[in-house]
């Protein structure tokens, strides 16, 4: 199949460095989604959403770490879980950013919209990393009834000692 | 900013005509995610989730298309309410396919994993799409505490009649 060109619409500002917004999760940083002028009416009607759900590209993935397949989530190692208490698993059933194509799903809080400028809170993103998508939070993404395996619960159950 | 190179994973299978996949939102239908051979070992831990989060190409949204800033909210309109009464937002306001970067964020239902197939339910991809990326959908992805503006709300109401 053949390869797919995307164009970033925006990139994202923040004055944190790459380890402070890495060791800031889960409560991550303000910063400032920059869309690019040319998209900015694109935004109307953005204000009134508490929450958005950035598409990244996660740029400083290297092409080594995207043929990772197996991975610890080391998520759950910044919250408090020792490495070797980690199970290896498949890469889609985690949210590494190490894997085949490094798109973040990252669900910012939305502060307020200055023209192109997008301002947030609760952000997991470098600076200087590419937006791709950009779109409001929706009851449509908020799942009540769905379920999580016993091996997932217990990593939770562990971090919230 | 550059042009960004992605190499889809799978490819998603159904045996319901596009206008079918298109009707059957918010239900959706049965179809395959096929991951490709190489991508397989991904999958590894996956099953026990109930819902996957799919990334996936709208590969047949056209070049025009992409170029859409202002959109009303079809998905709306198949839920019963009349074009006339939609307001016209940003994209990025909206889930619209039709956007500079026609990536879906699609919720669908685990049935079962089969080697490289995911067997899944609630899908609103149409045969054929590209594949981007798969995650486990984890209390990470549901909000209990998000707001939606007023026009939304009343619009969702309307749907609910």
């Amino acid at each position: 199949m053949s390869i797919i060109e995307i164009k970033p619409i925006g990139v994202v500002k923040t004055k944190h460095s790459d380890q402070e917004v890495s060791n800031s999760w889960p409560e991550g940083v303000e910063g400032v989604l920059e869309i690019f002028q040319e998209y900015s009416e694109g935004l109307r009607g953005l204000e009134g959403f508490s929450h958005l759900i950035v598409l990244a590209w996660l740029h400083k993935v290297s092409g080594d770490q995207r043929n990772v397949l197996k991975v610890k989530f080391r998520r759950f190692a910044r919250m408090g879980i020792r490495l070797e208490e980690l199970p290896e698993v498949g890469v889609f059933a985690s949210d590494s950013p190490h894997r085949p194509n490094p798109i973040a799903i990252s669900i910012v809080k939305l502060r307020k919209i200055e023209g192109n400028r997008v301002y947030v809170s609760r952000l997991d993103l470098y600076d200087g990393t590419p937006i791709l998508d950009l779109r409001a939070y929706t009851p449509f993404y908020s799942l009540s009834d769905f379920r999580i395996p016993k091996w997932y619960r217990d990593l939770l159950k562990k971090t919230r000692k």
